[in-house]
């Protein structure tokens, strides 16, 4: 059914730790679970020309040039004009590719977005999101980073925007909405918190208050929406303690025989639980608010965590989630 | 040896979500501890008179009023002066106890401690500091919500208090404190977190650079500064996402008969885990930068965080944290 539409998506070779290698293994992978897929495969042409000569659903888009994750991302995107990300989104704007997909610099594809497929009309500024997984549901986090110093605006269209990616991945109608603070209740909050909340409260459909750090992992809300500054931090720590805590038990497990019979009993929900909390299984994060879909994966991405994001992109682009955007940006009042 | 030298602590009898039972208890636990510990035990007549008859190390401080955990803290500072919180700070002030403890309202402390007791000569702001439990050793984590908008300045203080902190309670000489930031290069961050890594540079010793969020967690740094808003918001995510994985683990083991024989043969090794990661054994956190030791705990503290909470506040009042600062504070160059 909806895999037979036929969908190009632009996909960076170059990008990621490991690129260009498990990209080419990822792009595989999603040609073969999807075959209304086509890959425009944006990289050096030793790359990109014989994975086309074996797949006649890969095109090659051949450039010269690779930004480094360690790159200033605006600079590198003016300087390298010739590189897989700036080609790659020249590609989506002029039309070749309905969206983009890359696991390298994420500053450099906001960056090589803004300015090559450019921003939904109305949208002051796009937002990376990202689905979290939680023990009870996935949820939604919105600003991870593309954002550090925002305005109260800012956040109240984060907000529009991620519940609109929540209604399209998590599939719920009216999905709800709340804001990250230090604390529930209505008086906590920075001036920023403070005036946002204000913003929200009017004009988001949803919104359900304020939110701590905690209440992300605990699923106390389907979006949580923060400025890019915490949203990375709060980020950072989540999968930072969650790893954390499984290492310790995985020392556990190992240190002594008696441990080691109880990790065997344990196996296969222990490594259910991995699966579900490891960032490889969590795909890509969109760049809401850019005119195409563009997704941006982890620069530790595997093979599988490739073929996820092109997969997260093709699904997005078939749901139209930037055309949704694009509706709710330019209506005259109420988000 | 140290714990002779007789020391006044004022105890908030009404403050925490079990007050005053948990706390008589606590405070009961703390004397039975440390011979040299005298507390000033503020609260209702019917709290702190049985109990100051009981124990001759006991006097009592009788007052009427007690501030909610959900009220305003400065309006409620201002309005209830005849409360637990303000009665007890004046106590400081007035040289009837060296220090002051309270498992109540951490925004009223604040407002009450700066008030009453003063902030030392210099100090802009002061901020709330804790140990947080890591895998491999205790880190340090300022501000966690005292201050939510804050100035370069300002953090550049948290550091140098926190580091005299860590100095005390880590017992390293030369502890390295670094910025929490959204990246690790130098030139990341928000507006707040460029200025303040310019400012650290030159004046903070053991300034190591930028943290990312899970630095923490991974004990990756000995201190970390950072803004109450983003302290708040990280400190919250880290006890979320250790506690839910911790329960999701509990609910594997109880899943089946498998699942808990091998629950049985890891209980001694988990217990520890549990026991080094949770709240309780965390005890309190100092207000940094006011004229003399306050900590404050958990609302959620049992009798044996109370009373861990009366003991770091001994401890610190011994060690000189409130002088130590102050020396730092008005040192006319280098902090």
């Amino acid at each position: 059914m909806a895999s037979e539409i036929p969908i190009t998506v632009c996909v960076d070779a170059m990008g990621g730790d490991d690129a260009p290698e498990v990209v080419v293994e990822g792009v595989k992978l999603a040609l073969g679970k999807d075959e209304g897929l086509q890959v425009l495969l944006a990289g050096q042409e030793q790359v990109v020309v014989p994975l086309s000569g074996a797949d006649e659903r890969v095109i090659p888009l051949i450039c010269s040039e690779v930004i480094e994750m360690d790159e200033h991302p605006a600079a590198a995107v003016r300087a390298k004009r010739d590189s897989s990300i700036v080609v790659g989104c020249k590609a989506v704007k002029s039309g070749r590719a309905q969206g983009f997909f890359s696991a390298g610099s994420t500053g450099a594809c906001l960056a090589a977005a803004t300015l090559n497929i450019g921003r939904i009309r109305g949208i002051r500024r796009p937002a990376l999101a990202s689905v979290i997984p939680t023990p009870t549901h996935p949820v939604i986090l919105c600003d991870l980073g593309a954002n550090v110093d925002c305005k109260p605006e800012d956040l109240l269209q984060f907000g529009q925007m991620a519940r609109i990616y929540a209604q399209i991945v998590l599939g719920k109608d009216l999905p709800s909405v709340a804001l990250i603070n230090n604390g529930t209740e209505e008086t906590k909050g920075s001036q920023l918190t403070q005036e946002t909340y204000r913003l929200m409260e009017g004009s988001l459909p949803g919104f359900v208050g304020n939110a701590e750090g905690g209440d992300v992992f605990a699923g106390a809300h389907d979006v949580f929406v923060t400025d890019g500054f915490t949203g990375n931090v709060l980020l950072k720590t989540l999968e930072g303690s969650t790893k954390g805590v499984f290492r310790l038990l995985r020392d556990i497990i190992h240190s002594s025989l008696k441990t080691k019979v109880a990790g065997a009993l344990l196996q296969s929900e222990l490594r259910r639980l991995l699966t579900t909390f490891t960032a490889d299984a969590q795909g890509a994060a969109p760049l809401l608010g850019v005119s195409s879909e563009v997704f941006v994966g982890h620069g530790s991405s595997n093979a599988e965590a490739i073929a996820n994001g092109i997969d997260q992109t093709v699904q997005a682009v078939r749901r139209g989630l930037a055309a949704q955007i694009a509706a709710v940006a330019t209506a005259p009042t109420k988000g």
